[in-house]
């Protein structure tokens, strides 16, 4: 017990010592059956006469806060919790160092990733199109369960100590094999595991930029990576995407006007456009970075999800060298839940982001790594993907025909290739704000634009829904609860 | 399948197709028994003729490294991998933006968590005490796969979703209880749960700190906050440590001349010399902080782990309103793998915090939460406690007794009131780097001294031993092989 005792007149030490424990028992964080710690150790932990200890407990008796159990210990009693008020608005009682700009609410990653609806709207079943990820009930939980007992068991401890801070070898050669086989040669050597490819956009930003650093992003964009600049002081300049992805036409002038120090791209079906970067846009842009000398972030967090038209090679594939850093997860076609992902850079840069992993939260779970690593093979993983591609390839026609039906004439958009996201622009000028307000209270949830644009007002009239998250009966009542919700609004 | 291909005169599409797979069969990471894709998926994906792709693998199978089963699809066929020499050591041949100032070479961190001895040295039974951990031994680790085991079973797929950004409600009470049981009042609000302590240090520095800021530090410190700190280009300040922790009356020149941004301490059993910061210490640190109006950073790793003496309030239960960030880990007393630690903060920055935990990997392990959340109660953590304690306490008797036989006069030292370290201080002039390659040929592993100083030089007389990791046996074999290397090196 680490208790505060002061040497101050007027507040003996035996009443400091209840003081801390019925503060603790009223405000609910000690809860009632908890045993306090015997009178014997806790004054010799405290430095003071096992008497002083007695009177401080039979106090807290006295209080009727506690009840002593002959030859057991004092134990916690059931009381009526006081709600403290959380941290008072008042900017004023914080440290200096605490007020001001540090008060930020960026929340927009927060709410499209957690918050898909707010609760107590009274509909039953609400449809989320909103979030960022797969159908959970396509997640091999159970047979991962399973992996990792049997791992624990094959392993014991030499599985739980700190593993290799770029990730264990087998692994990386796994995924090295897989990658492989889906037509991009990576070696063991220049993979680094990360938590979550997320982690892997952070140390890459850590690694290239600096305070006040341009980036040149697609305008919309990943919003979390959206947010990373913003909380590192990191100026995004935005080139406009169309249906063949980003358009790489327009980026020499701002190359040779912003002297970026990094190009973040996210070439297959982008978050949120869905859009495919084409294959002549794939090397004018790769030549672009050569000849400006700029590296290139290639974000292919959902490459292998494609429902139709020819693959494109990756941007890491068309680079001679080391100047694509490419980077991937597991989170979407596995589960989020694992916090796997992986890079792959070549050049002196991949010792320094295998330096900034370890110094960002020293290493991943190699649990996890070892448990992924017997889960994963060529054989398997393709397996798992065609299932996927499959099943998520008919969301995707459900969610267009219902919205030809629901929607028609008050959306535009085109069908992506692959990937979770469709992407509709509202036609004629609806408040986005609003037209979430009336979905939640219909039943359906999406991510509403602003939060993927650089400029918040540019997004307004977009909304990203996702159709891979659930069966084609949900989708279907979704869009005809944001036809409603849409019809209020007028 | 994404494979690159050329429209090129002289290097037919077939070609280019049965290249791809050739080099990736020879490097070895397409290893025997890999199926290729069939030829009919092949086409489609790549936008290819049938034909084409039988030629490429009609190629394949000429040279020898891919064989095709009737009925069952093409194979790879076992092969002598050619070995690929690594990256060149010549930096001109990477992007201009990579040459230069990235390749560091910082393994200070690494070598201390990671790389405990060399191998290959002929020793049999070689005797770590490098790493920053306890004994795996101890760890819980069967019980905990099977908890994990239960909470897939309980929660299924909605343990695998991205949790909460702060962490998982349930656990951060749970941490607050065993907190508050140990005498420290934290709310469940106040608390983020990290992946690690090591990223709770990272993302206070994230907030706090811009390339160029100062920060106190004790000297010597933690290798790994100091490399961080490096890595973003903060310049640490040292102050001294003696047996009663960071010598705080040295402090407010330094405030005075500086204005750091933040003070970052281990008040107890200190990552390397194992002191522990009086009370009164304590106290004037905190007024300190707040007179001067700098955050405190409270790195708390291996507080409870107590085997004599008094216990000590938290800073954190010192301060006011908000002025110490509360950082801690179960890591040292669980396991390192878990990557839990949690840190505790009041005022604006929490939430700034949460937002960066967020934009770096999104979310700490579900899973690991709520099995971690099963796991723990104020009596299993107290009694694993307690058992750690009896048993790391007799170590460090051993380790004590053993020093005091072999290498009496050699060293002087302090002996630590609790945690995981013996600090040496060589008496003469010792080679610390000598001595290491000798202590690894006789068979002992220890952590150099000069990782943990911003003056390396001023730490070659010193060794960190851990006398938690091994057995009572060990470490006496450890400390006389580590005399028989001293005596070797006169
Ligand atoms: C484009 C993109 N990149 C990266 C991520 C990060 O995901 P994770 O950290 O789970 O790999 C996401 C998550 O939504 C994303 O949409
Ligand atoms: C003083 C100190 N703080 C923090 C850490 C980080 O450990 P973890 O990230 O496993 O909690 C360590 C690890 O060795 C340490 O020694």
């Amino acid at each position: 017990m680490r208790i505060v005792l002061d040497k101050k007149p007027g507040s003996p030490i035996y009443q400091q010592i209840s003081d801390f424990f019925s503060q603790a028992i009223l405000t609910g964080i000690l809860t009632a059956d908890t045993r306090l710690p015997s009178m014997r150790s806790l004054a010799q932990d405290l430095g003071v006469s096992r008497i002083t200890v007695e009177n401080a407990y039979a106090r807290l008796e006295a209080d009727g806060l506690v009840a002593s159990r002959v030859g057991s210990g004092t134990y916690v009693l059931p009381v009526l919790p006081i709600t403290v008020s959380p941290s008072s608005g008042d900017d004023s009682a914080w440290p200096v160092w605490q007020q001001g700009p540090l008060a930020r609410s960026k929340r927009s990653l927060q709410d499209s990733l957690f918050r898909h609806l707010a609760d107590g709207h009274g509909v039953t079943d609400p449809v989320y199109f909103s979030g960022g990820i797969g159908d959970p009930c396509l997640f091999p939980v159970r047979e991962f369960g399973r992996v990792m007992q049997r791992v624990i068991r094959r392993d014991g401890m030499e599985g739980l100590s700190y593993g290799e801070p770029n990730g264990y070898l087998p692994l990386r050669r796994t995924i090295s094999q897989v990658m492989t086989s889906l037509g991009i040669c990576i070696n063991p050597e220049n993979i680094l595991v990360t938590t979550g490819s997320q982690q892997a956009l952070s140390l890459v930003v850590q690694a290239l930029l600096r305070s006040d650093d341009m980036v040149i992003v697609e305008e919309p964009t990943y919003n979390g990576a959206l947010d990373l600049f913003e909380a590192l002081h990191i100026r995004p300049i935005g080139v406009p995407v169309d249906e063949q992805g980003m358009c790489v036409e327009q980026l020499e002038p701002l190359l040779q006007t912003y002297h970026p120090k990094l190009i973040y791209t996210i070439p297959n079906f982008q978050n949120p456009t869905g859009a495919c970067l084409s294959s002549s846009r794939r090397r004018a842009l790769v030549a672009l970075a050569l000849r400006y000398n700029v590296p290139i972030l290639e974000d292919d967090f959902v490459g292998d999800l494609r429902y139709d038209g020819c693959t494109q090679p990756a941007l890491k594939s068309l680079d001679p060298c080391g100047t694509v850093i490419y980077v991937s997860t597991f989170s979407k076609m596995l589960m989020p839940d694992l916090r796997v992902g992986f890079l792959a850079a070549d050049g002196p840069i991949y010792e320094t982001l295998v330096n900034l992993k370890c110094l960002n939260d020293l290493a991943t779970s190699n649990l996890t790594q070892r448990a992924l690593n017997s889960f994963l093979s060529v054989g398997s993983y393709q397996a798992h993907l065609r299932k996927t591609i499959r099943i998520y390839k008919k969301r995707r026609e459900a969610m267009v025909t219902a919205v030809d039906r629901y929607l028609n004439g008050c959306v535009a958009y085109s069908v992506p290739q692959g990937g979770l996201f469709l992407w509709l622009r509202l036609v004629g000028q609806v408040d986005g704000g609003a037209l979430l307000r009336q979905a939640v209270d219909a039943g359906v949830g999406f991510a509403p634009g602003a939060g993927f644009f650089i400029d918040k007002s540019a997004g307004e009239q977009f909304l990203r829904l996702n159709f891979a998250y659930q069966t084609e009966a949900s989708i279907d009542k979704g869009i005809s609860r944001l036809a409603e919700a849409l019809a209020r609004l007028d």
